[in-house]
């Protein structure tokens, strides 16, 4: 049997911010079988998560100089691996993973993903937990894996009302910290303060002086930030926080499209007040996606988390979706829905 | 009983690199007893360590706003506290301390300091371990509790003839690590390398392209880097490290005398290989000091590590003491020895 499987590409190397134009839409057919003995699966996508960080796969010269395989180069024309949920649709032979299993893992820009059975970061337990709120592990691991904060603690988040950074947001006010957010419109700010319940927030685009205007927002100083835009941010941020501050880097928005646009914290404030300024990866955190799965659904049952999701439909509206993000167009986490669960 | 008490003072605030004539000696009459019912102690200093970050302090406008009182700004004509080793001389009557006891703690760049009990850091036991050596605490504890090195790991050391410096490379040649060191002279480079047995060295003052020439050293990458400097070899370590490599912040000297110079290390090598950049002082790590000692007295007594120091004498000796650490005119600690033992 066979399907057409259509799947986006990059038309050439993408060296600021993306444009719609930038991308192309193909279709290829994808005999729905694999090879005897291997590992590969064919997987059904339903949801692909749209993260920024892919923005830096698509340089003509990778500015991360990595050797990790989900942030390799993208290839002109060829097609683009990202995280996703999807559903098994043909299982390799090994019997690892069976057909219809829910798995999230690094998949396609695609209908569907042919991929090999390592690209399947984790089976999904069929459960009351929507499915697209697995994605959250990157907000849970990040803020409490590598923040380790305490109740009572005082809380940072740039790029509030993005998807990783609402959520820390929500997670810190949970735990009982005192929690401002920046973000890039008065909208989101609104919804930070009224529906998300943080303590206060500002838009970033009508400051001019950060370091300052963070001193008026933590008196008392910064104990955690965690950071998901770099650049001057970060600059103010370290210049506010407390002795034996923790800076979580989670990502770099501010230089994704601007590679001029480094941050130079002062390090004599990084000295002084001992700061531990660490960047992560969820992929390193998988042994407490059980500890997230029930924490968040308990939090969700009572209501005290809001997932914010911003989800647009069709491989055709990846490149759209793609481009927004740096915009700011969306508000929480962006998703495409490729498929009906 | 009364002595004439030398010390010295800045003039001014000095905002670049110091110069001798910004210094003065001067001199005071000082009653050899303290207040009874009061926390106060004389001690004879024996030795003053003489510490870039010294400079910080006696600027105008102290860019490291920090409430450290050891590192509160200096003010032009007052007595200038440091880290030194002294004798007690005349004992607080709270029993504490004992005349003759001999102590590390925050005393004055003079004759004899008149201070607080909370200044004593630390109360040194009499033993074979040479009383200037107790200030290497600051390597020891940055390498091992900040580094957290293992065995095999690759190891640079920038400031590598420095206090600290040369100490963190002989400790992580000692555990079995591949060690590089900077330095700004071939004479250091060749002790480096033909005294204290690190596997290589270099010049960084006849390097243009750091990175490069780090990429060159560290073919597999560096595990931990050991920062004395920050600036653009900050920058560079930061391109050439392993994943979950750890960098720790000890020293900016580098910023210290141009604000101007900060280090922007690409955050997004700090995410994609999960690197850890944080500062520390000596003072948060005063419960390694038995085994600092036990662990240094062993490589000492047999022979595996160089203490390499500097020493001048008398207390007008400082102001040109602490000019020369600036221009690199140091090899090992910077001493000034005040006192006979």
């Amino acid at each position: 049997m066979e399907v057409s499987n259509k799947y986006v590409v990059v038309k050439h190397h993408i060296q600021d911010a993306p444009e719609e134009s930038d991308f192309e839409i193909k279709s290829r057919a994808l005999i729905l079988s694999v090879d005897s003995g291997s590992n590969d699966v064919i997987v059904k996508n339903l949801y692909i998560s749209i993260d920024p960080y892919q923005i830096n796969r698509m340089k003509s010269n990778d500015p991360s100089q990595t050797s990790i395989s989900f942030a390799a180069p993208i290839t002109p024309g060829e097609a683009i691996d990202g995280v996703a949920i999807g559903k098994v649709l043909v299982a390799s032979d090994n019997g690892k993973f069976q057909k219809d299993d829910l798995v999230m893992g690094v998949f396609t820009w695609a209908e569907y993903s042919l991929v090999k059975e390592e690209s399947i970061i984790k089976k999904l337990e069929p459960s009351e937990f929507p499915l697209t709120y697995h994605l959250g592990v990157l907000a849970y691991a990040g803020f409490f894996e590598v923040c380790k904060p305490q109740k009572g603690e005082n809380v940072f988040v740039s790029a509030a009302c993005g998807a990783v950074g609402n959520l820390v947001g929500q997670y810190a006010k949970l735990l009982g910290c005192y929690v401002v957010g920046c973000a890039g419109s008065q909208d989101k700010v609104t919804l930070l303060k009224d529906k998300l319940g943080f303590d206060d927030a500002f838009n970033y685009k009508e400051e001019k002086d950060l370091t300052s205007i963070l001193a008026r927002y933590f008196p008392n100083g910064i104990d955690v930030y965690f950071d998901n835009v770099g650049g001057e941010m970060l600059e103010a941020a370290v210049a506010n926080m407390n002795t034996f501050g923790r800076v979580s880097i989670c990502g770099v928005i501010s230089q994704y499209t601007d590679a001029e646009k480094r941050s130079s914290p002062n390090m004599l404030n990084v000295v002084y007040n001992r700061i531990n300024i660490r960047g992560f990866l969820a992929a390193d955190f998988m042994n407490v996606f059980p500890d997230f799965i029930a924490k968040t659904s308990a939090y969700l049952q009572t209501g005290r988390l809001h997932v914010i999701e911003d989800v647009s439909s069709g491989v055709e509206s990846i490149p759209s979706a793609f481009v927004g993000i740096f915009n700011g167009n969306n508000v929480g986490k962006k998703i495409v829905k490729v498929a009906e669960e």
